[in-house]
């Protein structure tokens, strides 16, 4: 049961608003552990038991699991079953990037909201409501809508602009109808921090999810600075600058500390705005 | 090798431009399948061997297989295996919808037309450029960009206008500049077939496929009136009408009838336009 105020008090809690991103590709896992019969969901396994006292969300990059076909399935599953045994107050967003017509979402829905325990999905929302909302039907479980992204590509259409309203502004608008603060959360690229300010005027209460910080360049800083509000209401993504911070039989000692860093910093803003 | 001519070369050698959609729901597929090890991908076996000469191209519906899975990846990679094998001049378009930065869309690009052999898969415009083109990198192999699609939320943002330019004639003029006639066609929904007569000015000679028409409400005529070009340029995807036209064991025999009544509809078409 993970709603808005739980994902708060556990943001307290931890110090942290800080989501580990396992964007676990095999080739860049450390050799050593290629001998395990599984050896994506061992690295995972101990980056999750070295950082998730820094963390409160973790976010498997579907595309990476995927690769690996039915076996990548497999790790992917025993990942998210693994988290919500051993950690069940952390949030689980399966990054898939899914949207289609209603009965078709209704099936991604299913695959990861009901058989596999994700508390969120992200979705695309080039086709619309009936393409999003068939992932609002479970309770306390969450949309994260791509709004503004971090890539280069942002720019092709997401501000395309009618009367003044661009592309994502009017996806931010249009879409809280479909839902609450309660079940739909938003990606906003970190690469784009100073479009948080205006970002916060759309959607004053809802949840953010911010990657690019890090490895795409992003500050979080300006993010703190441009997009928390009185709930928080920031998830930040590292994926690589903790993942993959070290490729040796310290991999996860390493990811541990590089978590703690960012958890550390966090706490800082946190304090600085009297919210813990 | 399927490029743009070959893929005319099957729709003149079949009469037909018909494409198969395997939304292969578990639930929906006859009982007595059930008692099969894999009870989807027999159901498929049995779809294709009865629609083949009928088809030109399949398209399976990703999300009616995650929702299984692992065991759901396994029987979606037998299918396409077993398309490959028995039928190597058939078109196979893993319906999937994906798009996210780079690195990742490099990921499921190798998932779905590296180690499965899809020809194609469909792709979501909205991160733009670089979300689109690692799916380019690969020789006759076929990004299927979703442009206008059927379902009721292409209001929400596909319309969304900039001078006179509506969000899905942008995603079709800025993406023609992504690569070629050879690696790039586009969703148009056939519940906006007289959008087509525009859709072919921004677009004369790439393909488009087309769903929409039979269960969603689509006409086949209107589609050719408005859509059909000089190498057709025309993929008409039907999925329920027929794959669960019937239920019992002569499900496979009713929906080799129901694809060659389209198949015969399609050639009249065909014949009528000199093209066969």
């Amino acid at each position: 049961m993970m709603n808005h105020l739980k994902l708060f008090e556990n943001i307290v809690k931890k110090h942290s608003f800080l989501c580990v991103g396992l964007d676990s590709e095999l080739e860049k896992i450390p050799s050593f552990l290629l001998k395990e019969k599984d050896p994506v969901f061992e690295f995972n396994k101990r980056i999750i038991d070295a950082t998730h006292k820094y963390a409160v969300a973790y976010k498997p990059n579907i595309a990476f699991y995927e690769c690996n076909g039915s076996k990548g399935w497999t790790t992917l599953e025993a990942t998210v079953k693994y988290i919500k045994k051993n950690y069940p107050d952390l949030f689980i967003i399966a990054d898939a990037k899914r949207g289609d017509i209603g009965n078709t979402s209704k099936m991604y829905a299913k695959a990861f909201l009901e058989n596999m325990a994700f508390d969120a999905i992200t979705v695309a929302p080039y086709m619309g409501e009936d393409s999003v909302t068939p992932f609002l039907l479970y309770n306390d479980k969450w949309v994260v809508l791509l709004a503004l992204t971090s890539n280069k590509g942002a720019d092709d259409f997401q501000y395309h602009n009618e009367d003044g309203i661009k592309l994502f502004e009017r996806v931010l608008s249009v879409s809280q109808k479909w839902g609450t603060n309660n079940n739909i959360m938003y990606v906003v690229g970190a690469t784009r921090a100073e479009m948080l300010k205006d970002i916060r005027k759309i959607v004053p209460e809802h949840f953010l999810l911010i990657p690019g910080v890090g490895a795409q360049g992003g500050r979080l800083e300006d993010v703190v600075r441009y997009g928390i509000n009185s709930k928080c209401g920031l998830l930040v993504n590292s994926s690589r600058g903790i993942i993959f911070a070290d490729n040796t039989v310290n991999f996860d000692r390493v990811a541990g500390e590089m978590a703690k860093e960012i958890q550390v910093e966090m706490g800082k803003h946190l304090t600085e705005r009297n919210l813990i």
